[in-house]
């Protein structure tokens, strides 16, 4: 194999495509050399994915023109420490007005009463709540990562740079949901000081109620993680976190949301709301950048006026998409014959080589994807799934009546071994053509 | 007092200021209204700051024109997990280029071998290499605050996150250094796994071999913060903190190294390097945004190529700016009658109000800067300096021959209580004289 110089200790694999890629880059470091470079890499990836992908990519999505537009680059280089007011930095008095828009929106957007918005992402968010509500040594409990546990929630991420202890809540793999059952006996047995729930591939609501309860018996703080369900959650079509009882919602505003980048802690009470502020600013924010929150106030104005359509034609793309493919002979998840009462699709992947495997090929025929671990697999099974996320085809002008072509291009890619290629020509095709049809609809 | 709803918790001083801009903004929170407002904000704030500010503060700066290009909006929506080849994401194969010519770029220029450079955030970078050397419980030995030590240096900040114990290094307040002779007895004393130097105000170098040495009788780590001084380490005027002994070294990318905002860790230590790295991923993050690595290859490669150039350029700046209002009557800090070796000058404020109050009043005159402790204050006197750093005003087109003009901004509104409209407005006709001057010099 071939040493990397940048990672040596990463594994052969990425050493491979590492050192491939130092190869190719260190043929003119000169400052010109580089700015081709790297203007040549971006125009690439914004043909082969912005332009002519189809992306299910569950953890992505595109900014709506104006809050693309609700940005001046040069604000993420100027410090903004502390509450407008007293800031540490004077003259940036204009910026207070999109530090007060975004939590209060977001606030109202979530159905809480407090955001915090500043922190850069849902991961760090994760981690002022568990600063916030437990110290090192403590106990957390989450959902297995083969339920859709994030890596946040566990042991390899953040609760570990808390110091924190984490155990996995009991799941029933038939369901799709928590033991609850087993649920009051295990919080009993371990208590820990918070309970966290929300995953990252979600194909039904969580009886947030119920959990609530069983903490409640033990002093637990409720943390709903939405990262992946926050578009849905705004446009009120999945369930209501925070009303249904959770403490505590985290998101990421760039996935179903479909803002930039960053992470928010939602909450109604002003005790909590206040703990998890200190921890985000100083505790873990010096600077933080106001320049994002322009286009999160944005977004959260835009979904709280139209929010619902998005979720319910997100909704529906991933009904049909899941009809489709279920129709077309894939293996599609299902709980009571019913496929997703979210914009998830999950696809068992064990009979074409594994979700990972699927993934790459589904990516040379133009379709970008990922594995995903499924709740009934073994551990030795590494990523038996397939996620499908409709949130961006959605915003791209995607309807139900597309969904059937989608399908088609992933039985020709993964059922009957056509070659990446040709479905690729055909999946740009596609995009090209609802490009096309969007172009129309929004001329008058 | 009025209440703020979005932060009851806050200082009587922030609620009020909060809540009259959430008055103000909430007169029409329709998405065309909040696409307004927040428009109307970035303008209004672009036009002050960017386009007519004399902008002085310290830990702030203006991208260059290839680096601000070498940007692809999208990318940031776009997750992006683990080494090139073998990311989780499939269709991100362009972005490889960037994943490897950032790092790879960085360490050579920081004199490192390996960089991490995936963090948000000096804070987050600070935050994994405490992680990374230190659990909790553990101490680490840092500059006092009055001394420069920075927020994510002392309790208030991520070494609480990380649960760790902080005490302060003893400082030579005359000296503006260290006090050498006191530190290895303390170090032997406290046994701190880690020991910070570095400073957010620092006008002379460390002794980092001395303090090296002192670190190595007790096996403590020895990382240098040079968010400061990055600009400088990179143009070799300052000083070569890897090269005289410091294990690992920290650095914001956007304050005089004039990158994107983020931040990197370089050491010359694989071990050191792969357990940073894992800290960073999949500890601190889960996505990361590529996004941002294209600018910051770009910087890099331009202050390999002419950063000696501008860091020279900055501290011939800052001495004749330190030269000039020493002259005009101001209490400039000095060491043995030199006022500076970095971009960085301080006065102290002591008979203008302190340094805050000055702060604000330069701001109405169009002077952007801000408070600092100085490390000789008593703790009761506030912020009792005033910090500058030139590393905006050099990019900006600032030459020595402009910095008389510039202490007489100061003088005017801050001993000769001249009316702070007049002076911003002769403040705004001096950038624009220098913007003038930078067109005609760029044009051929």
């Amino acid at each position: 194999m071939t040493n990397s110089r940048i990672a040596p200790w990463a594994s052969p694999r990425a050493q491979h495509r590492l050192a491939e890629v130092e190869t190719a880059v260190s043929a003119d470091l000169s400052a010109a050399g580089v700015t081709d470079t790297v203007r040549n890499a971006l125009r690439a990836h914004g043909t082969q994915v912005d332009d002519d992908g189809i992306v299910l990519y569950a953890g992505t999505n595109v900014l709506s023109p104006a809050a693309a537009a609700a940005n001046l680059p040069s604000v993420s280089s100027r410090p903004s420490m502390g509450w407008p007011g007293e800031k540490y930095q004077v003259g940036l008095e204009h910026l207070d007005t999109l530090e007060v828009l975004a939590p209060l929106l977001v606030a109202d957007l979530m159905e809480g009463t407090y955001a915090e918005v500043r922190l850069q992402s849902a991961t760090l968010a994760n981690l002022a709540v568990y600063t916030a509500f437990a110290r090192p040594g403590d106990k957390i409990a989450v959902l297995p990562e083969a339920a859709g546990g994030h890596a946040s929630h566990h042991a390899q991420g953040v609760p570990a740079v808390r110091g924190l202890t984490v155990v996995d809540l009991p799941y029933d793999p038939d369901r799709l949901d928590l033991d609850h059952a087993a649920l009051p006996g295990f919080l009993r047995v371990h208590r820990p000081r918070i309970v966290v729930i929300g995953a990252s591939m979600m194909l039904f609501p969580h009886d947030v109620a119920a959990v609530r309860a069983a903490c409640d018996e033990v002093g637990a703080i409720l943390l709903y993680d939405a990262s992946h369900m926050a578009g849905l959650v705004a446009g009120k079509v999945f369930q209501r976190p925070l009303h249904e009882g959770a403490h505590v919602l985290t998101f990421s505003t760039y996935k179903s949301f479909g803002g930039p980048s960053g992470g928010c802690v939602v909450t109604r009470d002003p005790d909590l709301a206040e703990r998890v502020s200190t921890v985000a600013y100083p505790g873990l924010l010096a600077n933080y950048d106001a320049g994002r929150l322009g286009a999160l106030a944005v977004t959260a104005a835009e979904l709280a006026e139209r929010g619902g359509g998005y979720a319910s034609a997100c909704l529906a793309n991933a009904q049909v998409l899941a009809r489709s493919l279920h129709d077309h002979g894939f293996t599609v998840a299902r709980r009571d014959g019913e496929f997703t009462r979210s914009h998830h699709v999950a696809v068992d992947a064990l009979d074409l080589g594994g979700g990972e495997r699927a993934g790459l090929l589904l990516g040379e025929a133009g379709v970008y994807l990922s594995g995903i671990g499924l709740p009934w697999q073994r551990p030795d099974e590494g990523l038996r799934g397939l996620r499908i996320g409709t949130q961006e085809i959605t915003r791209r002008g995607f309807t139900p009546a597309d969904q059937p072509a989608i399908a088609a291009l992933l039985r020709r890619a993964l059922l009957d071994h056509e070659a990446p290629d040709r479905v690729r020509a055909d999946a740009i095709a596609l995009r090209r053509e609802v490009n096309d049809r969007e172009v129309t609809r929004r001329t008058p």
